[in-house]
């Protein structure tokens, strides 16, 4: 079957053997895959991963031990635990030190035709969300982390920087909570995305002049921090969201001075995320600049790098 | 009045004016003032502090609106805040964004003679709590604001990284809630200082194999941070004490991936501080490294450098 394998630093479109799946776990065949910003580090060489790549799906079952998820479309949880540690027995596998990520560590990624994954990862999708929506799931989790990690009070004025993918996802989440939300980017198109949902947006944030109780740092480049430090009030909470394969030379006073708290934020719940874009609490139609056959997957990777790009989609094996 | 003055990178004895008090202030006649890190770092060049240095102490009031207080030895909280802005309105002055401190900020320092102070600053201190403790209120209240931030559970293992002054009150404030605490540091004899508090000690931390949901870093060094995050538990909280001058190269990726809590943590609140102290809940002799009077000012500052020393205390005008 083809796959996008990473090798080395190179993308490079190959032929792999189709995953034959373990006791526990399902075949799906993928339908669609999403091109993260990971992994556009993933290829920088954060994480030193080397394999197929992609963790952003919906695909259908072809064979699982659970005859009724056969032919059942799906979308599939990213950390694969050991499942007898602490972290596995409380359902929080996206903390066992044993994990394997899918696509990013220890386990093949999505951007192929068939993959294996534990049964107990895998959500089913309601008819009414189309297959694009649903790829959506896995980055929407991440924004959903968020309210699990920190209760956001709906009187507060939040501040986000970055009108990214992963910007847009958390302001459109985080806005369900009643409180105010302004977005901080360099772009004027992504920001008019969200004038339609009364998210405040701020094109130069060096005119921001007032402190936020709450940032949300979601720049995708390791100099979002500092911004984010620019801007928190004292006593105020930086969720930090970008990983990156730089590292940053941080003066750490500001944060001791002003009491600040800083709170890394990774992969989140899909049961909500799921909801909300099945309940239409969130759309995300306007976020997809691109879809691209597997086999033009340079060009989708090229686009996923221009900085006016939002999602681009991989269309794998379609229907 | 004689004074100790940072002058450039320099400390000099200068001989300078007494304050004098403005309407809501007390002139305050002070015993001893303490070397605090901080200080040693505001003659590196932190802060970009000029003027007489120190904010611990303890004194007597010369003179006060208030009459009761003439002649009543008190602590000081170093703080000034406006007086009007939300923060001096929550009695968080330590927070007001106007805010002088004393001997780091906008307001001459402690060691010195005479130095003013609003009388709300002011604690007074129970005759039986000799003056070398009552210096120790400033930092031991900085330890306390642990507690103030983070619920630490009685239940929990806790880090401290750094066996020095701060990392020794810290530890010996956090016992207090029964909590199991291990302190790691460089020097076998301060480590031996923790042993009849019953806190387990670690000479070498690359010993430590097991991760802690709470590590508290007070290393006063950069590097502190890097450690911290090496052994803190996914999830988990580093509280962040170190002030320094120095900037630091930071990986953020793990405080992301292991969603980390990292909370810098300042000046604390003086009340049970004291009380810790007058209470014997918390006690601190064997802390003190040696007493310089003021004229030898040069040598205690080269004492408190030393790696080996704990708090150097400057005798300025005994009873």
């Amino acid at each position: 079957m083809k796959a996008i394998v990473l090798d080395g630093k190179r993308l490079i479109l190959s032929d792999v053997a189709v995953p034959d799946p373990g006791q526990n776990e399902a075949l799906i065949r993928i339908l669609y895959a999403g091109i993260c910003n990971t992994d556009l580090e993933l290829a920088r060489g954060y994480m030193d991963y080397q394999g197929i790549l992609g963790h952003e799906f919906v695909g259908i079952v072809e064979k699982a031990n659970q005859p009724d998820l056969v032919g059942r479309r799906v979308v599939g949880e990213i950390n694969i635990g050991c499942g007898l540690c602490s972290w596995c027995r409380k359902g929080l596998e996206r903390h066992c030190i044993e994990r394997s990520v899918l696509g990013i560590r220890n386990k093949s990624g999505v951007m192929t035709e068939y993959i294996s994954l534990p049964v107990k990862n895998l959500h089913t999708v309601a008819e009414e969300l189309s297959d694009e929506s649903a790829v959506f799931v896995e980055p929407l989790a991440a924004a959903f982390e968020i309210s699990e990690q920190l209760q956001i009070e709906p009187d507060q004025e939040i501040l986000v920087l970055g009108d990214g993918k992963l910007g847009q996802l958390i302001a459109r989440v985080l806005r369900l909570t009643g409180a105010e939300i302004t977005v901080t980017g360099k772009h004027t198109e992504k920001l008019q995305k969200l004038a339609k949902y009364d998210i405040k947006t701020n094109q130069n944030n060096n005119s921001i002049l007032k402190s936020y109780p709450v940032v949300i740092e979601a720049t995708g480049s390791a100099a979002g921090l500092q911004q984010a430090l620019r801007h928190v009030a004292p006593r105020g909470t930086v969720i930090l969201k970008s990983t990156t394969a730089d590292r940053f030379q941080i003066d750490l006073a500001p944060l001791v001075i002003n009491e600040i708290m800083l709170l890394g934020s990774r992969c989140g719940p899909f049961a909500p995320a799921l909801r909300a874009l099945q309940n239409e609490l969130v759309t995300i139609e306007d976020l997809i600049t691109g879809i691209y056959d597997i086999n033009d997957f340079q060009e989708a990777f090229a686009l996923a790098q221009q900085p006016g790009s939002l999602k681009v989609l991989i269309k794998i094996n379609p229907k």
